[in-house]
């Protein structure tokens, strides 16, 4: 399927479902939409992505697709006034839309007539299944081993941890698949449930439904987290998959530099061995799991030199191997899971 | 407002929203209706509040009602068949039905219908307000000093020490006032949101914003907590209702004798000490708080001496005062509160 990605005045930093795409979709990128970054490609900003044109909006691309992705998430997940001509204009073309977003396109009165009169899709795979229910505490009987990322805070790396490692373990000849529990997972995997939609209530349930899915036909599973267990806002999230993957194995993802909760700047992070007693500890009584592996996103350290030393001592933080999963490759980390 | 209470044969153990409205609501109870129980009066059962005779169903109330309320919640929220004569007889006598079900009755075709014939309404408590959205970390800027009550399980008193605390705060010249969570709560104090049923990334804030909405017209909230941080399904609203609320001061609460999770039987409670530590450990990076006082249920605990053993033993584990604030009264715990 050929799609262009919504990710204006984002790219690349600020556009993680449009770089999760890129890095792990099986989409064809046809073109990337940003008013800042227009003129440029996209391995002008990332190299070791699927590249593509950055274009100012629907009328510059240079050739059809077939749906348009938005690519970014705001906090709060609103849709932003100034990326509603594009949208027009990709329902107008006949092009399908797929968003995460906290507000349903297809709730909207002007896409939901456009989509109608010009045969088109508004995907909204934020949307929850309506037959979902609370945990019965039961996901540890699947057959295969859980692993959850567990991270310092949001946009920290733990979608990426995921990928790579559920990728790398495959490429390894193990049965692994990945748990999507947010918009970009979904994206990618094609199915999934937006754990941070459902009902509070149903949290647990969501996760554990989808593990029991899954869980016998694989050996092993890595299941998207989300959030961080003392976030301001996104706790409830965090703790309910906790308690709702039953997990064997955690990993703590952590942007190194990283000093205080993302958008929530007044919030200083806290330690990293503290993070691993309290997600250790929170655990425990529904099903002890020890954090056995790190994933430190480096992106922001230029030397490789630099990068390492820095991995070194989130490892000896953690008490367990880490690595860089994107700029190092996997294989130490995964030796410590699989 | 004269209702009656749907509590078939759960009364009065497994009643905890009929109790609750018993206690602690401003309404006048007719009858409450428990098929097993019918023919005795709440006060063979429950000395120490609203008194009511007990009758098998609608056909045997001796006097005409407002409301129906269903008294009962079982796990899951659902609604169960044998229930439908009583609502339907209620509708059909021209009086409102009032539900804190996750099944919404307005949703129901066949009660639907029946309101809209006789002129009734269908208060489903738990449908949450429609303009929910994230926290911003800011419940803390308030006036008022927030006391949160957290619990060891589900069902262990933490609505009614919310309940006692804050009437017993008022009788003592403090202005006081309750953040209602759950559908008891919220029939009892007549506004609220039903945290365990709003959008999981918006559990922190739909506390935030009730906080913000009182915390400047009062000196003291009481929060009525939900839950367990360690429970298999529904960790994600307390730990939403922990970071939301941004509390001063944690109230301990745990039912005495209780050794395994309420309806989880294969999950053993945690020690009390680690309790404390996991909620303190948890609040810290958010807003830190310390647990302060501990509310023991002694329901099980036939004599006044054993029971203030057990509360000794509590008030040790927790290093902070406790009591059971129905049997003993809240001053000692007050005390430490105010």
């Amino acid at each position: 399927m050929q799609i262009a990605i919504l990710a204006h005045e984002k790219f690349p930093e600020r556009a993680k479902t449009a770089l999760g795409v890129l890095r792990y979709g099986d989409y064809d990128v046809a073109a990337v939409l940003d008013r800042e970054q227009a003129g440029t490609r996209v391995h002008d900003h990332v190299p070791d992505v699927q590249d593509a044109p950055i274009v100012a909006g629907m009328a510059d691309l240079e050739e059809p697709i077939d749906a348009l992705l938005i690519g970014i998430a705001p906090i709060g997940g609103g849709f932003e006034g100034s990326w509603r001509p594009d949208v027009r204009a990709a329902l107008e073309a006949g092009c399908d839309v797929i968003s995460g977003l906290h507000y349903f396109l297809s709730e909207d009165e002007e896409f939901a007539a456009l989509a109608a009169e010009n045969d088109c899709e508004l995907r909204d795979v934020r949307e929850p299944r309506d037959d979902l229910t609370v945990s019965r505490g039961v996901a540890d009987e699947v057959d295969a081993e859980v692993i959850l990322t567990v991270g310092t805070d949001c946009s920290v790396g733990k979608m990426t941890a995921t990928m790579e490692l559920a990728r790398d373990a495959r490429e390894a000849g193990h049965d692994a698949a990945v748990i999507p529990t947010g918009q970009t997972g979904i994206v990618i995997e094609g199915w999934g449930t937006p754990v941070d939609r459902v009902v509070s209530d149903f949290t647990s349930g969501a996760v554990e439904g989808m593990i029991l899915q899954k869980g016998d036909d694989h050996d092993y599973l890595f299941v998207e987290g989300q959030g961080t267990i003392v976030h301001p806002a996104y706790s409830a999230v965090t703790c309910g998959i906790l308690h709702g993957a039953m997990a064997d194995k955690l990993v703590l993802c952590h942007a190194a530099g990283r000093e205080a909760i993302h958008g929530y700047e007044s919030f200083p992070l806290a330690s990293i061995e503290s993070y691993v007693d309290r997600y250790e500890s929170l655990a425990d009584p529904v099903k002890p799991a020890k954090v056995a592996a790190g994933a430190l996103n480096t992106h922001g350290i230029a030397a490789d030199e630099d990068a390492r030393r820095a991995i070194e001592e989130y490892a000896e933080n953690l008490e367990a191997p880490a690595t860089d999963v994107v700029r190092f490759g996997t294989e130490e980390v995964l030796e410590a899971l699989l």
